[in-house]
């Protein structure tokens, strides 16, 4: 969780400490998340939500959705149920995909994934788990002074970018394409719009949706948050190549293994981490009528193409 | 889905036609359910979720959300998203409940279960689908003349009675106590509370919410609702044991075979019969002071523990 040189070199960059910004924030979440879930009977469904809810991601979409609300003239109160929400979705579609029946994965965030440990009967509860009470805690947690309308939107955003038409609809079509050499540019971009893109999105919009912003800004939002999706993925399948299991935390080479295309597959490795350094300066440059306060959300562009696990 | 002779013998129904309201309310369901879903690509995911979702079930639980709706002084309209988000909810635990690594059946409705017709990897993803798109669904879909805040309680109590400390709880409970044969009445309630009456008492107290009833409606809502959610399963373990396959459309006698305890094992047939008879009229007693409109939710109540499927 520390910048790499490279990030530390970029000159619109040079007066904000990313690296105290994100270990802050990452603190907060965590606190935010151990507090959210406690355990009552029958404990071992608290456990097993728990278990995989506070493996120690980076928290990369909840400080997104803080640093959204906080640019676009929010506080992190008015985010935080909202951050943790979409946290327990990603978590809840880790769990699930990890599972025999779908990319069987032995390993995740460098520990044995939910099923290994609980069972898989218990897995797929605790993803559903996770799942109900996501929307619960944005419903009942966010204060009230966020307009309801305002959060029945961020509701909304929840459902779909976690539904047939988000994760779900992405991972329909990744399962789909297993095996096969021949898929096309086209399905493998609606596969990381939907299966990574469509969460961080929500991530960056629903941080918007809390301060009212104009629907013109939510546009920008919109589009920065697709750019660094897509660069985000592009960076995920280099690393997947480039680093050691012990580096990524999870198995290493499982795409080769699996033998899916991927953008490097596609387009060599050199010519992907220029594809995301362009995707990244594009998101950037949407965030300019923010000025100033823009600049947490511009650092977390960079360092998610100079991250190495 | 023909109301039984012991049923219109009843006399404070007499002049209330249950088998054609049930009849009518489930085909605006049918409808509602079947525009709901959309098939768009990636098609197999919305044809999955709309296969279990339109497999012609009773819908108890939208009507129920729906008479008390209207009972309580609102319309078909504001509450027939709310009524298929539960319908959604009830398919997907479903979906979920009948997997290999949960309850491992291969019948539901009549029909073949959904991983056994799309495989195991849909099935979950369709299940996650449904439930996200429950939430969404009522979020985006409720008529804008129910106010923003009732909408919200709405999600909230629709994530509890989905989540552990609902469904999903019950759920763990259930699996833990399988061939154990010394399980108590505690833990028996605990397990249908949570599984069965938990999202029941959703469907009638969402009614209610929606209209915006008082504190003390909504006790008396909530009480009906507990009352016939437990008389609701004891009916369905004694029919587990008294009817065939055909007539329940499902595996009969899985109770006996996965040793489960059940009210029937416990009290015995006749004793059990008795006890959902009592908690059907004490159901009945919680809408007294809805006067004639109370007499829809009056009749479902009797006709849960006469139904013979």
């Amino acid at each position: 969780m520390v910048a790499t040189d490279k990030f530390k070199k970029t000159p619109e960059t040079a007066t904000f400490n990313l690296s105290a910004y994100l270990k802050e924030r990452q603190q907060l979440c965590e606190t935010a998340l151990d507090q959210a879930i406690p355990i009552v009977y029958p404990e071992k469904i608290y456990e097993a939500m728990r278990y995989s809810l506070l493996a120690g991601g980076k928290r990369v979409r909840p400080i997104l959705c803080l640093a959204t609300c906080e640019m676009t003239g929010g506080t992190i109160e008015m985010a935080m149920p909202t951050a943790c929400a979409l946290e327990m979705i990603h978590t809840m579609s880790l769990i699930h995909d990890d599972l025999p029946a779908m990319d069987n994965d032995d390993y995740r965030r460098g520990k044995l994934t939910n099923h290994k440990v609980y069972g898989e009967d218990i897995a797929i509860l605790a993803g559903d788990g996770l799942l109900a009470y996501a929307f619960e805690f944005v419903a009942t947690q966010t204060p009230q002074n966020v307009p309801r309308d305002r959060v029945l939107q961020v509701v909304a955003r929840l459902g779909r970018a976690l539904g047939a038409a988000g994760l779900v609809g992405g991972q329909v079509v990744d399962l789909e394409c297993e095996g096969k050499l021949d898929t096309s540019l086209e399905t493998l971009n609606f596969i990381h719009n939907h299966k990574t893109a469509a969460l961080l999105e929500a991530c960056v919009v629903c941080g918007g949706i809390l301060t009212g912003v104009s629907p013109e800004d939510l546009q920008r939002l919109t589009r920065y948050a697709q750019n660094i999706g897509l660069a985000f993925q592009i960076v995920d399948d280099i690393l997947d190549i480039t680093a050691t299991q012990e580096q990524l935390g999870k198995t290493a080479g499982k795409d080769l293994k699996a033998q899916k295309v991927t953008y490097p597959s596609l387009w060599g490795i050199e010519e992907s981490r220029s594809k995301a350094q362009q995707l990244v300066e594009a998101a950037c440059a949407e965030l300019e009528p923010f000025g100033e306060l823009a600049q947490p959300l511009k650092a977390i562009a960079h360092f998610i193409t100079s991250r190495n696990h």
